[in-house]
C-alpha cells in the first residue's frame, strides 16, 4: 500500500483506528481531494481570475434553469456555513458577477442570481477548467472506473444525508 | 442518474463539456467532497475546538515519526499555498499546538513540529473524528467498494502528479 512504517500509524493518527482496507481507501481519497482542490484553484486563478469557491458558486447557480436560488439553498448545495455564503456572495456582488434581491414570496429571504457578467465569466472559465479536470482526473479512468466511482460516491452520499446534519439539496448537476 | 433537465446542463456549466458517464462520476464525486468537508469541520469544531485545516495539519505531521517536517514539505503534503501554510502554522503556534525552528542543515528553512499539547489535542480529537468518518463515509462501503475506491483514487493521484504542478510528497499515512 505504499504505506507505513513497520510500526503502523502512531496513536493520534486517524489511521490508527481503521482497518487496513479502510486506511488504503481513505488515504487514497484524502490525498486526491487535497491536491485536486489546489490544482483547480490554481488554474482558475491563473486563467480566469476566479477562485475555486467563486467558480463553485457560479456552477451551483446554473443548476437552476433561472440561474437564481435562495441564498439558504445555495449554502446547502455548497455545504458552506450560511455566514460564509452571505459573505462570499457579497464579495462576488461587488465584482458584478451576482445580484441579490428580497424573495418575492418571503421578505426575510434573499434570492441570489447570476448577472449577464456572471454568466459570461462562467462561460469563459469553463473550457480550460474542464480541460484541467479531464487531464488530472477523468482521463485517468475508463468506463468501468467511472461507473464504479459514481456508484461508490452515490452510496457515500446517501450516508452523508442520513447521518450528517445538512438537508438534501436539489439534486442534479 | 437523478440528473438533468431534458435540456441538459446549460452552456457555461462544466457538465456541458463532459460525456454522460463523466458527468455522473464527477457530480457524484464533487457533491460528496463538498458535504464531507462541511460535516468533518462541524464535528471537529463542536467536539474538539479544532477546524478541519487545523486537524489536517496535525495529521500531516504524524506522517513523520519525529512529528516534524519542513514547512515547505507540509505545504506540499496538504496542497496548500506556501503563504497560507505559514500563516496557519503561526496561528496554531500561538495556541501552543505547534512549534517552529530554523532547520539545522539549512538556515533559510523552517521546521515545524507537534508540541506535547499538539499531540494531546490530536489524540483527544481523533476518536470522535474517526467515528464520524466511519458513520458518514467508510461504513457505506464493503470490502470490494473500498478496494475499488483505493484503486481508482490511486490512478487519479498518479495523473495529478504527472499533469499537476505540485511535487510528490512523502507518501504514506
Amino acid at each position: 500500500m505504499g504505506t507505513p512504517e513497520a510500526a503502523g500509524p502512531p496513536e493520534g493518527s486517524p489511521y490508527s483506528l481503521m482497518s487496513d482496507e479502510q486506511i488504503r481507501a481513505w488515504y487514497a481519497y484524502m490525498k486526491v481531494q487535497l491536491r485536486l482542490r489546489y490544482e483547480m484553484n490554481r488554474q482558475l486563478q491563473a486563467d480566469s481570475g476566479l477562485s475555486l469557491p467563486d467558480y463553485d458558486v457560479l456552477v451551483a447557480l446554473t443548476s437552476e434553469p433561472s440561474g437564481s436560488m435562495r441564498i439558504a439553498a445555495l449554502a446547502t448545495r455548497l455545504g458552506w456555513e450560511r455566514s460564509r455564503t452571505s459573505h462570499h456572495v457579497r464579495r462576488m456582488q461587488t465584482r458584478s458577477l451576482l445580484e441579490t434581491s428580497t424573495a418575492a414570496d418571503d421578505r426575510r429571504a434573499t434570492d441570489v442570481r447570476l448577472t449577464p457578467a456572471g454568466w459570461e465569466a462562467l462561460r469563459a472559465a469553463t473550457p480550460p477548467h474542464v480541460e484541467l479536470v479531464k487531464s488530472i482526473f477523468l482521463d485517468a479512468l475508463d468506463g468501468t472506473d467511472l461507473e464504479q466511482l459514481a456508484g461508490i460516491m452515490d452510496r457515500v452520499y446517501e450516508r452523508l444525508i442520513a447521518n450528517g446534519t445538512l438537508p438534501r439539496p436539489n439534486d442534479h448537476p
